[in-house]
């Protein structure tokens, strides 16, 4: 039998990157493509198959020695149906019948997936989880992305909401406002924007000492990665913030390990850039709050794929497709 | 081929209970035996044994007509070990080896499973679940029992601490303590114990004029459902705990529309007697707080099996094993 590749593409709200792996998870090529969603979803859609084309061709491939197709792209949609319904950062893009439009230009089984669920399933096939036979990834940017991989089933949910868990409610007393319009939500405590926001606040409250208000007035703005220098150097409010940011995840990373009680919990993003000292606090609170046996096995770890998860994972979705059907 | 039947244990505190059912679920035989857990675990596994011998026959039939066994016990324990580990309300049991031995005795395939597993897999196969393709169930009692059903899987986890969605962290600014010890648990705010405690707490700070201070003299302790019954007849302070109730529940079914998001979130336990205005309120809140798209879909329900859930979840997760053999 021919070697199998399989390509992936993970669309994004400015650029959308492609790339193909090999059947062991090799990265044979990596390539990206302004998305340009203002010029329209026919135009964006012809913009995927030139980025899969140029993905096989940077591969040194034909398209005949690809095997099948994956994409990934941002929520909402309707993942079944294999459409793209309207995704705020996609604008004007409404009910974009992806997978079909990809499985026509090519003629091959082309999987569709949500960008974050993809990056979780290519963490679990060749990244950090390989070994795991379950894993949650939580994927730490502007906002909190999330997917769960349950012995090799993605938990896309029946509405195509699973492991929205950004947006489970973890405060009722005082809950902070969340980017989605909720109340509450993990990702109004834990994700980079979070960070950012908690700091301005507290700065506005008590400044005078933190050097992350001398920051804020040059700059004009701060950043997550501000606060986390700041911390490591030594700041009380910047360290303050860094501790409560922690202490979220880890009552996140809890909830999923009494929820789904995974192998491993994975984190990935922008800010994971903080280092292993982060890790370690997240663990800190994690040991010290879950349930014993789960406390104690469950791996909690700092994912490996970088921004390379996406398309490497709607690759592997791809690739599950065509073996399910080889079945 | 002759037609195939299975028995099912629902292994409590107090009592255990076993029964028979046919292929379709009907129930065939339903008994009842006293657990008597302080004579210790070598009489606990013979008087499994024994409540299952008296089921099948209680059914009528003999053990040659029964298939497959399921035996659900309480936690804490190891699903794939067979093994009840150390559960509190089974003392002074300790590592018992519950598959192995019912196997052994009777040769038959044997499932062992978590009680509140069971009891959603119950619920699944035969009672409100049935068209569903996966669901969430909560069975509200003194804590919170919940199972999770994915497309047949029963997610018990890699460390058997699966769908303890009872202890997932909701509040984090004024957390209450919970019966297992944490802070902030579900279960802190919407079992039935919850509920007493709540009410207790807010009759010491207000209590003049509501009907369950006069109560709480005369019985000495209330019930959950006093309060439903005072809400019900218009009592302010019983109405806002109960309403109080219904959100934190709401909160707990949102959480896993954003985490598992499946067809059906149900509800099970003693605190359903509070009916279906009490439902009703759920569903609100639920709608009010949860993305759209699964508001709007997500079922949300009682159960239907009662108290038999246990024994006849039991018995389809011996059928589950049974039927997975035959592949």
């Amino acid at each position: 039998m021919a070697p199998l590749n399989w390509v992936g593409l993970d669309v994004g709200g400015s650029s959308m990157k492609g790339g193909v792996i090999d059947d062991g998870g090799a990265v044979l090529s990596a390539v990206s493509l302004p998305t340009e969603a203002q010029r329209g979803q026919e135009f964006g859609l012809e913009r995927m198959c030139e980025t899969i084309r140029e993905a096989v061709r940077a591969a040194g491939l034909g398209m005949d020695q690809i095997a099948a197709i994956g994409v990934a792209t941002p929520g909402t949609m309707d993942i079944p149906a294999g459409l793209i319904l309207d995704p705020p950062n996609l604008y004007p893009w409404r009910n974009v019948p992806v997978r079909q439009f990809i499985h026509d230009r090519f003629g091959l089984p082309t999987a569709f997936q949500n960008d974050a669920n993809a990056a979780a399933y290519g963490e679990y096939c060749y990244g950090a989880g390989k070994e795991a036979r379950s894993m949650v990834l939580f994927t730490l940017g502007t906002g909190i992305g999330c997917g769960i991989i349950l012995d090799d089933l993605i938990v896309e949910g029946r509405h195509s909401h699973g492991a929205e868990v950004g947006h489970t409610k973890i405060e009722m007393t005082q809950p902070r406002r969340c980017g989605c319009g909720r109340w509450g939500c993990l990702e109004a405590y834990a994700s980079a924007m979070s960070v950012v926001k908690r700091t301005v606040e507290a700065l506005a409250k008590e400044g005078g000492k933190s050097s992350l208000g001398e920051l804020l007035h040059q700059q004009g703005e701060l950043t997550s990665r501000d606060v986390f220098n700041a911390a490591a150097a030594g700041d009380a409010l910047a360290e303050r913030i860094v501790e409560e940011t922690a202490f979220c995840l880890a009552v996140g990373a809890m909830n999923m390990m009494h929820t789904i009680d995974p192998d491993m919990v994975a984190y990935a993003g922008g800010m994971i850039a903080a280092g292993q000292s982060f890790l370690e606090r997240i663990r800190r609170h994690v040991h010290e709050m879950a349930f014993p046996v789960p406390a104690a096995r469950t791996e909690i770890v700092y994912a490996r794929l970088g921004s390379d998860a996406g398309f490497i994972g709607a690759a592997a979705c791809g690739r599950q497709l065509y073996l399910r059907r080889q079945k």
